[in-house]
């Protein structure tokens, strides 16, 4: 039996990060998990600097109720949930997620969660597990079932490697060289097709 | 972080076997894992009834196509999923659970997978893996989640006592009695505030 792990940002909605970078001006947030493999580094400097621009989450959120899904990107989801059970799993935080979530129909999301202080200043984050991607792809595989395994950046890689199957999708020419072994593809239906033929 | 565990059949839908055994009128069907805690046993048992009486997978579909599920249960899993991912762990079979879950509101569904002849005979079943409901919670609460377990029948006990908390919903006389220790709820919106009571 199969079970497809999705990373959402870059594969189903497009990136936070670079929308609230957009939004408020601040060229340096535009940096993502494509560019710095380091999740911890990429957060604490997030963090900086949102704190150093007084931004708080309320601010974020304002950014993320405005972003829509990628184009296809529910239908794709609504498909592959009867083909085998779904899971978005994203090194996100519960409290960005929500809206992008129900956009999305509401598949099942594995993320994480951030600290908030009374004023609404973002302090800090939890996240669920170490390497969740990886993590989870191991514990879905503990009980019983076939992985495949979908996204765009370094931190999806080890998923995808642990996988019956891995999809880099809608990633970057660098990513995509430095893993000539993992199938590319940019447009969701043939992401869809491959997935069908990877559990047949 | 939670996450909520529930069984599908007794606790979201009617049971499916129940169902089937009025539909035919064969009064043998209508044993759950509410009477027999041995699920193998409890499946060759019906297998072997329907092999007897030439009942292929069409024909239980059929009753299935028929089933709707308990009135609030679909607006409690949307709910629900509000305050934290949802599973469904069920000992039933990808092969019936599918027309359910549209029902439901497609939320994510773990369970088995049926062994079925080309005539469309049901000759067997693959159980995912060893003792699902235990397994699958273990598995979740490995990549960092709290679980709290919503069931009606025997086979979900062992999930309920190795979570956060368990929550009996639907269930017999019988199986309160052995279990005074598990809140008993018939209403979703007792359970609803219960779960949501545990998670603060």
């Amino acid at each position: 039996m199969f079970i497809s792990c999705l990373d959402m940002e870059g594969v189903l909605v497009p990136e936070i990060w670079i929308a609230f970078s957009k939004e408020t001006g601040i060229a340096e947030l535009s940096r993502t998990t494509r560019d710095e493999p380091d999740y911890d580094k990429l957060m604490r400097y997030r963090l900086d600097i949102l704190k150093r621009h007084g931004f708080k989450l309320s601010d974020v959120q304002s950014t993320i109720g405005k972003i829509e899904p990628f184009e296809g990107a529910r239908e794709f989801l609504g498909k592959l949930s009867e083909l085998c059970p779904v899971i978005i799993i994203s090194d996100t935080f519960e409290q960005f997620a929500g809206p992008l979530i129900k956009k999305l129909g509401n598949p099942t999301l594995f993320c994480n969660t951030l600290e908030v202080a009374g004023n609404g200043e973002i302090t800090g984050y939890k996240m669920r597990v170490k390497n969740s991607k990886l993590s989870t792809v191991r514990a879905l595989q503990s009980i019983g079932y076939e992985t495949l395994a979908v996204g765009d950046s370094y931190n999806d890689i080890a998923m995808m490697r642990a996988s019956r199957k891995g999809f880099l999708f809608k990633t970057t020419k660098a990513i995509a060289a430095e893993n000539p072994d993992i199938g590319v593809y940019d447009e969701f239906d043939g992401l869809l097709s491959a997935m069908k033929a990877a559990m047949e």
